[in-house]
Formats: C-alpha cells, structure tokens, sequence
C-alpha cells in the first residue's frame, strides 16, 4: 500500500507523458520515487515519466517496493482537470483512489501480469554523443515548422552548431543554432533522422518554458527529456529512421 | 404592441436558454416581466426564463398581457453576437425587431397557436426540500468531470453534506461539499439520480462567476436555477432517472 | 535576384490574401514595391498585394524588374508562424529563400510563364463613386452576422447613410451608419450586391483595428482595400450580384 500527495500539474504531465504511447501501464513505487515506463505498439518509442519523493508533500510505502497496474486512459481523463493543487494518490487493496480537494476518485487495480511488462530502458550514454539543450519554445516552433514540409527530421551537430533539416520533396527547412541561442551544447559531431509525427506528440507534454534535452548519436536513438521546474521529469527515447543515401 | 430595451447578455443568455430545448416557442409579456418557458421534445427537461421589467431600461405595453409566437433558432443566432450594449425589441404588427446600436433585425411573427403550448410549470415546493446554492465553477467541475465517467449523476443531501456521485461500470467520482464550501445548504435529506447528459447541456448557460441554485427531493425532479448579477434569471426543471437497485 | 527585409507579420498578410484566391503565383518586384495579383478560379475576386519599398528594412534588386513564380501554398504555410520578427527574402538562382532569426526555408522557383497570367487591375475610379471607410471590427461585426441570413448583402449609399443589408427568406437585417460613425463617407449615391461568402474570406486578412476602405457604384464592382498600421497594402475586387427585380 501506498500514499503520495502531489502536485496536480506534475501528475497531470506524468499521466499525459505515458498516455501517449500505451492506455494501460505498470505502475512501480519504490523508497526514492514513483516511476512508469512504457512502449509503443509500433516499438519506436519509449516514455519513461519518473515523481521523485523529493516533489511529494506526503510519500508512505508499507515496504521496499510495490508494483500496480493502472488504466492510464482513464486515470489521465480525471487528470486532464488537474491544476495547481495537491492530489493524492492512494493504492488500497483492490483500487487506486485520488483525491484532490471535495473530489474523490476510485478506479480498480488492474493485475500488472495482464499489462505488458515495462521496457528495458537501455543503455546508451555512451552512444548518445551529442548533447543539446533547447528552450520549449525554439524546439516546439521548429517541430511545428518542419511538420508541414516533412515527415521526418535530421538532427545534426558539429563543433559549432547543432542543426534540424527537413526536406520535403521540392523544398527545404533548416534551423541553425549555435552555441549562444543553446541552453547548453557539447559540440560532439552526430548525425541522425528522427520521425516528426512522435516529436510532434510529444510537444503535447513540453511547455514553452520547460527545457528540452536532447541527447543523439549518429544512427542511434534520440532521448529527449522534458525539465521544468520540479524534479519530476518526463523522457522519451525514439528509435532513429534510416537516411536515405544522399 | 410591446417595446423593451435590456442589455445584450441578458437577452443572449436567457435565448440561449431556451434554445438548448426548443427551436420555436411562445413569448408572454405582462406588466410584470418578459417570460418564456418550453419543454424538450424527449419531455425530460423545462426551461423558464424571465426578464422582469426592473431589469429593462425601458418596459412599454400595450394592454395587459400578450403572447406571440418566434423562431428561436433565429432570434439566438443573433442574440449570439450580443455584448453589453442593450438591445430594443420591438414588436410590430407582423414582426419583431430586434436594435443594437445601428444594426436593425427583423423576423416575421410566428402564430402562437402553431406553436407548441407552453408547458405548465410544475409546482413542487413542498417537494423538492433538498437545496444546495454553488458557485458556477464548482458545478461545472463536477459535471464535466462526472461526463467522463458516467451518464448519470446521483446528488444526495444529508445533514451535513452534500454529494454527487457518478459511477462508471469499473471506476466511481464522488464529490463532497460541506456546509462551508457551498454557498447555501439546507441540510435535508434527499437522494435523486439525473441525467448528465442534460446537465452538461445546462452548463452552456452557466458561468463561472453565477451560482447554480439545486432544488431536488427523494426521486423527484430537479430544479436547478442559474443566477446572476442581474434579476433575469433562467432555470431548468429535469425529471429524475429511475435508480437501480443497488 | 532580389534580397529584401519585411516585418513577419506584414509578410504574413500578404501571402494570406493571396492564398484565399490561388495556390500558384507571380510575384513582381520593381524599383518600388514587391506586388502580388491573383484571380480566384471562378473569376469573381482579384486580390492585389503590394510591399512597398518604403516599408523594407532591406530593398535590393539588380536591375529594374523581376518577376518570378512560387508556390503560396507553401509559402504562406510557412508564412503562418510569422510573428514580429524580420524575415529576409532572398531571390537566388532557382530558389526563393526566407530567413527568419535561425530558420531557414527555401523552395524552388516555378517557371512564372507555367503560372496564370496576373490579370489586368480594372480601372474604375470613376465609376466607383461612393467611398466608405469603416472599421474593421465594425465590418467583421457586419459581414458575420449577415452570413447568418443570407448568401448576398447589399451595400447603399446616399448623401446621408450607409446602409449595408442582408435579406433572408423570410427575415432582415440591416445596418445604418452616418457619418458620425464612418471613418470617412463621401456621400455619393450608389448600390450594389455582394457575395458573403467571398466578404466573408476576406474578413482572415482584416483585423479589428485595421481600416476598411469600400469603394463601390451601383451595380460595379467593389473595391474593398486593409489599411493598417503599414504602408503594405491588400486590397481585394470583388464582381457585383444581379440584384433582384423587387
């Protein structure tokens, strides 16, 4: 058993994170956070959403480690409402109650055996070379920008820039931004091509102060985490797409 | 002949009102007030609406009484656009018109005897004695958020509080309000099941700053009145759903 | 080749006037203006755009005269994301290239001779003797509520009023301006009726503050041009109604 009072908008950010790419998840509270990771169908991307204790008013675990399964289209629904103020999430025996002010909310656990086992989140650091961190605004104006040109995305970074390309079948859109109008930047050379309809759905968790990292390798992965201004953050890694020879 | 000149708002809420039923209906002025009243066509809901003459900065009649039939549809598509700036309406022999500023409308008067008759509002006083006065904001919450869940509402009263329940196949919402939360509270008991449905069609009527006045008895139908900052006021009569057997 | 500076928004306009005619387009740039023209496909409107030089923050151009063709689908596609900032237009080779701060966009030209010709501007200052100037939330106001009675609206003009009116089946609105609530009247006699529909496209380029110039005669054309806070113009023509025998 469990209870955790939170803020409502990092719930809110959490369940929306995971809900983009599965409707049922695993559910795992641990002594140092709640954490729920999960994939999509079509196995392109991940969603890894971590609440540490650090951003919880009130955080109690009878033991070590407890795993539920929950229905997030439906615990996303009441979340969708949520705003500044505190929810708490209480597991009892068979269901999983909510509670934000005169509002009181109870959905049935599901057997988290019935629900799709929770991705291995792999292990990359050393792959991911480059390293961008970009304002919500700047990566949601050049995601939006490059959606209506292309269906997919180059990341490219050298020593002094970090560039987004996309090419449509006639025309071209490039964004280039050097060290100055980056957050931070590590200057690694990388090269990958990313799908923009999953970045594009994942705008619908950044805000445009949030902070967007992203991190790539030239053909491997993209992991994009989203930090705003609590610990809790949300991440997803998305499986890069084969450049076509040029 | 009739001429009434009353703020825009007022007008656009109270035709709104009643064209969440009804596209044609029958409007009676007295010396008293403006006042319109119809009935859905699935006979679930009434809707009243009254314009009293203090409302009105200028209130003209010829005679006593009088009723002339209007396309409702028609008069709301206009009255839609209608902002603080006061409306005259003027009825002429064979139309009404509608002046805002230095915009004239006229539609052709509809024979009331080819309208539906207007419903006779039932008198449940003595029967309704549950009464709960919330603010806008708070019924709106509760309603859209029950939507989610389920299509009916239960609303409840006992002594000390007040409650809605709505309950999907697998997950349940319950709101409680005691007297310190609620605007007014009589504290009697009563249980009675509606339709969300309805009521989330109600809300279309219902700001965020009004308060939303409850009437309901064990089983009977709901009242709910919408009051604002002025003495207009539209309300809403909606029959009770069966409950189930629990 | 050409290279020249322009507010976003300016930019913006331009293109979006443009767009609610064609998809495909010559621009022509002189010594003085960047100029659009463009006929819709049922030959009812024209659109003319023009950028004057005096509102460039940047006006190259190596000769006297340009004329290239481009795709305003894209362009204005593009064009939509504009905000304040300075985009550069630079005309190179085969390409048309906009710079926004980081972003980069370039299409390829189109072959202008593969392109409608832009149709000849009509000269009918003479014939269109009455001037209305109005508001432009004034005229929103107008246009979108005639658009609830009818598919024509009549503008007339005498020595005192301007009268814009829109008759339904069975019902009419109509709207009564002197001189006191015109920007500026001529006072010239004139009538003519006008498609809502094409009024209607037109209000996407017209904002509230923005100044709406009519010029039309009985049973000519209107001319129907946006003054805003810049000297870049749009302006549309828009082909007269048969007006009914009453």
């Amino acid at each position: 058993m469990f209870e955790i009072a939170i803020g409502g908008k990092q719930l809110k950010k959490v369940m929306k994170a995971i809900n983009l790419l599965v409707n049922e998840a695993r559910i795992v509270v641990s002594d140092k956070r709640l954490g729920i990771t999960a994939r999509d169908p079509a196995n392109i991307a991940l969603a890894v959403a971590k609440i540490p204790k650090e951003d919880c008013e009130v955080y109690k675990l009878d033991g070590e480690k407890m795993e539920i399964g929950v229905d997030i289209d439906r615990m996303h629904d009441i979340a969708k409402t949520f705003r500044e103020d505190t929810v708490t999430i209480k597991c009892l025996d068979k269901s999983l109650q909510l509670v934000c002010g005169k509002m009181k909310y109870s959905i049935p656990l599901i057997d988290p055996s019935a629900i799709q086992k929770p991705p291995k989140v792999p292990d990359l650091k050393e792959k991911l070379n480059a390293k961008v961190e970009i304002s919500g605004k700047k990566f949601r104006q050049m995601i939006l920008l490059a959606d209506k040109i292309s269906e997919q995305i180059v990341f490219q970074s050298n020593k002094d820039e970090f560039m987004a390309i996309a090419e449509g079948d006639i025309d071209e859109l490039k964004f280039t931004y050097g060290k100055a109008e980056l957050i931070d930047f590590n200057g690694e050379e990388a090269r990958a091509m990313y799908s923009i309809e999953y970045l594009k759905s994942f705008l619908r968790v950044i805000e445009n102060k949030d902070v967007v990292v992203l991190k790539f390798g030239t053909d491997y992965p993209l992991l994009l985490e989203v930090k705003g201004e609590f610990a809790t953050t949300v991440g997803f890694f998305l499986a890069p797409r084969i450049s076509e020879v040029e």
